[in-house]
């Protein structure tokens, strides 16, 4: 296994730390050569034939930090080199993280500086296969799941980094499984050992690891669980297998699990971060366990918003072994983008997971697919909350016409950017002035996403 | 079951929080009287027939925080009162713990003030019950799980606070299970999540949590047990189950481990605390947990060491939950001591270990037993590590011409205190001009143990 890891180390090799840097200007755009290319795929080509010269492949490309339209769909030439170990797989569908939403505001450490083509997760068909790969084939449908790199029209990973797809899944389900179903999954059980008759809190239960969690949940026997989210998606909620789903912007959260449960719970899934890891470790029952895996209070706003991200420090969750032992408590931080080298644990999840997919105990919930033309209103739907379930891309050609309206959209957008700007200039003035009051709300992002026009989603429920 | 855990909930009113505390001069001993029965027994006589008067049981009290001498051998007089729901056992042995010894010293919050009866478990015969008691009945064989108090001849306990004593099962083991049992098997299993071809670091791997914690690593199939203990003990810890014995006085542990697991372990216990702690968490692999049930390392002499505390105070482990996402950990505390309200999790994690020993895959190791009146030896064996396995008291009566022995050797003891004194206030010094070089050396706790002459246990395996 250690010689099929060898390219994700290489691609540790270029991982730089960016959480201290201080927010870039954008660059200017990348090329579209190979420059762009030796830090978006997995393996460049070192030298071409005329014949690769002329393979193209369209690809996303995270151009600097910034909002959403800092994600450029460009054109990639020129065909990736194949190692011994490595598979090339003609992509059909992508799955959004929140990973990647940090990502975009340089607040992602497990993805190189841009231009790089985002993406930890995809799915679609081999079509070439390296030296001494003996379990896959040409043909083969397979999900991929990388660091990073997998937004674009054909990927090269190594094999282990490949699953093959069940009979009856499709690829929008293939693309919404590794990530979210591996994360729900691993803290649950590895970390959580959930057992009959405990309780959960699962937040932001209509997202991507929301919605995996819960119905991993249900295949334990009478496990309660308690999901936030706005009261629109309750009904959804409930009957995804939720308990109690609870209005986080109207409720207090806690107030509402200690009526229901006086004793808390004896999970929590925190991906919140900041003054809510406190809140969450709070509701614990003995023998309970805090599962942290994530800082989505630090996402505000389109751009990296300095006083989300201070003050989520400022808030970080750090607890001494006394407090632990005085209140039999367990305190765990996952993500998955750190679990590269483990290609054993992730295997073995894997196969535990499409078991339970085989047997209908899980079964992804797509949100919404969206074309790569469109990903920064797939990336929007997702950080403004509006998802019930994952949204995924797909690599499927636009039709024209579709094109040509979002080419007017685009127009629209540039007018309303820039009134945007005006507003969001003020926002931050009343933002500051904000920040002294004591209780940090909520219902702030709310009024932010309001005011935003919410585009449709080309294909609901696909 | 809240009716029957009443009593328990009236001892943790008297719960005083004593860490905080200066260290105590000795108060004047404990008058055989009401007074000191009302703190030490789980419940007192409220008014006393003459006949009640005539019954009298001998018990250990701690008479104020200090060394070894401060637990005394008393008669308490008066029935102890039966109230609904609870059970009257005559002891046969009881169990030593680390909790006992911290108590002596003041260091242990889950214990009232002295005087005290000391004692967290025992095993004997019902000997009464109260109204509402169904599941038990005169004569049966039981052992008591407690707060405290149950160092004495007569206890009267909740019922569910009792368990049936199984059979084939010595009261010397019986009273070796409980308290070690169940922080092992909790500490492993519900916190660990312990899988097959895991690997664990075991500290004190002879203690009693150290034997029951090998032999439930036992019960899963290749798992890998790192086991510190001095050389001397390394044949008993091989037989026992230790795959790979450190002698933590001669050589870096976390070295060793290194050498033959570079990855490090997937499940720590730590009973030190302070710095140890942090080597720990270092050694673990992504997914690993580590759990923390203790301070032993402020346990450094018979009295109260202020350095010791200070430094464990100073280096205890505390963590963001950044690093634990970066490292995929987790951080665990435990202590049965606070467990006392639940009761549910407790009788459950009984009833599989109950079914563990029926089906041969875990025994009690017994060190060695001691007549109540031999206390202090026991938990001088105890604290300075001499033993293998559980250190257990017993309320047989000493034989005349042992208790004259005995009488002798007090005697020796008394001249020898007055000497050892004057060498600890010599050591004071030393001491202090030690603090001032860096690295901690547990080799300076073994210097003060070798001075000491160790008595001879009067029982060994039985």
């Amino acid at each position: 296994m250690s010689g099929e890891d060898a390219p994700a180390q290489e691609q540790n090799a270029v991982d730089q730390k960016q959480e201290t840097k201080p927010a870039e200007e954008p660059k200017s755009e990348a090329p579209k050569t190979e420059a762009a290319e030796a830090d978006a795929a997995p393996a460049a080509a070192p030298e071409k034939a005329p014949e690769e010269e002329a393979f193209t492949y369209r690809a996303l490309v995270l151009t600097g930090y910034g909002g959403y339209d800092k994600v450029k769909l460009q054109v990639k030439k020129g065909k990736p080199a194949l190692k011994a170990g490595e598979v090339q797989v003609r992509v059909k569908t992508c799955g959004l993280n929140f990973a990647d939403l940090m990502a975009r505001q340089g607040l992602y450490d497990r993805m190189p500086s841009p231009p790089v083509t985002p993406g930890m997760e995809c799915a679609g068909v081999v079509e070439a296969v390296g030296e001494e790969v003996t379990d896959r084939k040409v043909g083969d449908k397979v999900m991929v799941l990388n660091r990073f790199g997998l937004w674009q029209e054909v990927v090269v990973a190594p094999v282990n980094h490949t699953f093959l797809i069940p009979e009856g899944m499709s690829f929008e389900e293939a693309a919404a499984l590794p990530v979210n179903y591996i994360t729900a999954y691993m803290m649950l059980f590895d970390f959580g050992h959930l057992r009959p008759n405990q309780s959960v809190l699962i937040h932001s239960a209509a997202g991507g690891v929301g919605t995996a969690a819960t119905q991993l949940c249900k295949t334990v026997s009478d496990v309660t669980v308690f999901g936030t989210a706005s009261a629109s998606k309750h009904e959804a909620l409930t009957e995804a297998g939720v308990t109690h789903p609870i209005d986080y912007r109207t409720k207090d959260y806690v107030d509402e699990v200690r009526k229901l449960s006086p004793k808390g719970c004896d999970i929590v899934l925190d991906p919140l971060g900041g003054s809510d890891t406190h809140k969450g470790y709070n509701l614990l029952k003995p023998m309970g366990k805090l599962v942290t895996y994530g800082a989505a209070n630090m996402l505000a706003g389109q751009k990296k918003n300095l006083i989300a991200v201070a003050k989520n420090w400022y808030h970080q969750f750090s607890i001494h072994t006394l407090s632990l032992i005085q209140g039999n408590k367990s305190v765990c931080g996952y993500h998955l983008g750190y679990l590269d080298g483990e290609t054993e644990l992730i295997s073995h999840t894997m196969t535990t997971l499409l078991d339970l997919y085989k047997q209908g105990k899980i079964k992804p919930r797509i949100d919404s697919t969206w074309h790569l033309e469109q990903v920064g209103d797939a990336m929007r739907k997702m950080q403004e909350r509006n998802n019930i379930g994952k949204v995924i891309l797909t690599t499927e050609p636009m039709p024209e016409e579709e094109k040509k309206e979002e080419a007017k959209k685009e127009d629209k957008k540039e007018e309303k950017k820039k009134e945007d700007k005006k507003k969001e200039d003020k926002k931050k003035d009343d933002g500051k002035k904000k920040e002294e009051k004591k209780e940090e709300k909520k219902e702030e992002k709310k009024e932010e996403k309001e005011e935003k026009k919410e585009e449709e989603p080309k294909k609901e429920e696909k």
